[in-house]
C-alpha cells in the first residue's frame, strides 16, 4: 500500500521522456509547495527515466508553486551502465518552476569506509516538539502530514525565544510510518524550518536559490534523525547544511542550500520552513 | 593585461548562446583537464551569456577532456531582474563532457551577517610545502600554474606518511599572481589534491561525479587560504566540503563534491588531485 507521500509525488509517464504529476495541497507553506516536496516530484519522474534512484540531485528554484496540475520535462543527459545523469524542468501552465539536475544509480556495498560525525543527540521523539500545525500562524499545513519532532529549545523562533545558534534539530516520520526511501530524502532536506530563525538577525524568509542533496544510503526502517546549521549568513545570503541520519546510526544524506535573506517586512512574520 | 588563468579559460561568442574555448594544455592531471577548471570555462560562457558572475553553479562531469578544442551550449533558464539562472553543455568532439546548472548575480553590499567559522590556521606561505610537478610522478603538470602552498604535513601522502585525517588546506594563488574573481574560484575548488588522500584507505583516485561552488563574496586582492575535508566515506563514495577565504578573512567560496572511491588498481597509484 502506497504511503500518503507516494501517492502525493507520483507521476503518470506521458511517453518521450514527459511526466504529469499534481501539486496537492497539503504538502504547501502558505499555498505554496515545499520546495523539497517539487524536488520530490521531480526527482521521482527523473528517477522513473533512468531507471536508478537519486544519488545526487540538484535544484535551482525558479518560481513559487501553488496547487494545481504540473508536468515534468526529462532529459537523459548520460546514460551509463553503472550511473546516469539526467536534467529536467517542472513546469505549470507553462510557466518553468524548478530546473534539475542529477545523477542516479545505487551506492556501492562495500567500499573503504571513514566516517567523521554522527548523529544529533536527541531525547526520545515523546519528549520533543512538536510543530503545531492550523492553529498555529507559524506553524504550515505541511506538518500535518510529518510526524516532524523538534529538539526541546529548538522551536524557541516560534515564541519569540531563538536559541540565538543558526541550528535545528529533530525526528522526521511521516504521520503514517511510509518507509522514507532516496527520493523521500529530497524532501526530507527540506522539511524542518530554517536554521536561521533560530538567530536573532532580522530574516523574515529566505527563498531558497539552489538546494542539492547527495543520497549516502539506503534509509533503515524507522526515523531519521536530522540537523540543519547555517555557518555563512553574509552578503545576502545563507547557507543550509542538512545531515539526515537512520534508525542504525548511518548517514542517509547530505543536503545544502543557499537562499536569500530579504529583511523582514514588517517584525514577527516569519513563516515556519523555506 | 589578462592572467595565464583568464585566457586560458576564455570563450569566443559564436552567437546563439554557443560559446568556443580551448581545453589548454598545462591545466590537467596526466592529459586529462582539471574538473575545476573545465567548470571554469564553462562558467565563464554561462556568466557571459547571462551578463552576471556566478552566484551557485553545479557541474556534472561525463567525461574525461583532453586538450583540444570544445564548444560549450548555453540555454538561460530564467532572467530575472536580480537573478538569472542558466544550464550549459561543454562538448568535444561532439562528446558531452560536463553539464553545468547554475544561478548568477551579485551578492548584496549589505544584509544581515552571521558567521560562524574561520579561516583555517595556515603557517605563512613561504613555511608551507610546494607541490612540486614534474619531477614528480605526484604532482601533475598543474601546479606549474599555480601558487600553491600546502600546510605542513598536509603533504605527508606523498610520501607515505598520511596525516590519518581526510583534510588538506593551505594557500591558493595563480603564480602570476592574476586576480581571483568569481570564475576563478570555481577552478580554486578543485585545485588542491583530494583529502581522503591524507587517510590510510586504499583509495587510489576520486573520480568526481558532481561538484556544487556557492560563490560568497567578491575576493580582495592576494593569496586565499584554503581547507577542504570529507566527512563520509562511505558506499564508494565520498564527500568533500571546501572553504575559501580571502585576506580580509571573508569567506569567498564554499564548495561541495561527491565523487567514487572506487579500489587503487595497484598500491601506490594515487594521482594528486581529483
Amino acid at each position: 500500500m502506497d504511503g500518503e507521500f507516494d501517492l502525493a509525488t507520483a507521476v503518470r509517464d506521458l511517453g518521450d521522456g514527459s511526466y504529469a504529476a499534481t501539486v496537492t495541497h497539503g504538502w504547501d507553506i502558505g499555498g505554496n509547495a515545499n520546495g523539497g516536496f517539487l524536488m520530490a516530484i521531480c526527482g521521482r519522474a527523473m528517477a522513473a527515466r533512468v531507471g536508478r534512484p537519486p544519488l545526487t540531485v540538484t535544484a535551482h528554484f525558479l518560481a513559487p508553486a501553488p496547487s494545481g496540475p504540473c508536468t515534468i520535462d526529462v532529459e537523459v543527459v548520460r546514460d551509463g551502465r553503472r550511473l546516469a545523469t539526467a536534467s529536467a524542468t517542472l513546469r505549470q501552465d507553462g510557466r518553468d518552476v524548478l530546473r534539475m539536475v542529477g545523477t542516479f544509480g545505487h551506492q556501492a556495498e562495500d567500499g573503504p569506509t571513514l566516517v567523521t560525525g554522527a548523529p544529533p543527540e536527541l531525547p526520545p521523539a515523546d519528549e520533543c516538539v512538536v510543530p503545531r500545525a492550523h492553529t498555529d500562524d507559524f506553524a504550515p499545513v505541511l506538518f500535518d502530514r510529518l510526524a516532524v519532532r523538534l529538539r526541546p529549545g529548538d522551536d524557541g523562533f516560534r515564541v519569540g525565544e531563538p536559541t540565538g545558534r543558526a541550528e535545528i534539530a529533530g525526528w522526521f516520520a511521516f504521520s503514517d510510518s511510509q518507509p522514507i526511501d532516496a527520493v523521500a530524502l529530497l524532501f526530507v532536506a527540506d522539511a524542518f524550518p530554517p536554521p536561521v530563525f533560530n538567530t536573532t538577525l532580522p530574516v523574515g524568509w529566505v527563498p531558497t536559490l539552489e538546494l542539492t542533496v547527495h543520497v549516502r544510503g539506503v534509509p533503515s526502517p524507522g526515523p531519521l534523525r536530522c540537523v540543519y546549521r547555517s555557518r555563512f549568513i553574509q552578503g545576502g545570503l545563507v547557507d543550509e547544511d542538512g545531515e539526515m541520519w537512520d534508525s542504525r546510526g548511518v548517514l542517509v544524506a547530505q543536503s545544502r542550500q543557499l537562499s536569500l535573506t530579504p529583511r523582514a517586512p514588517t517584525p514577527g512574520t516569519v513563516s515556519p520552513t523555506g
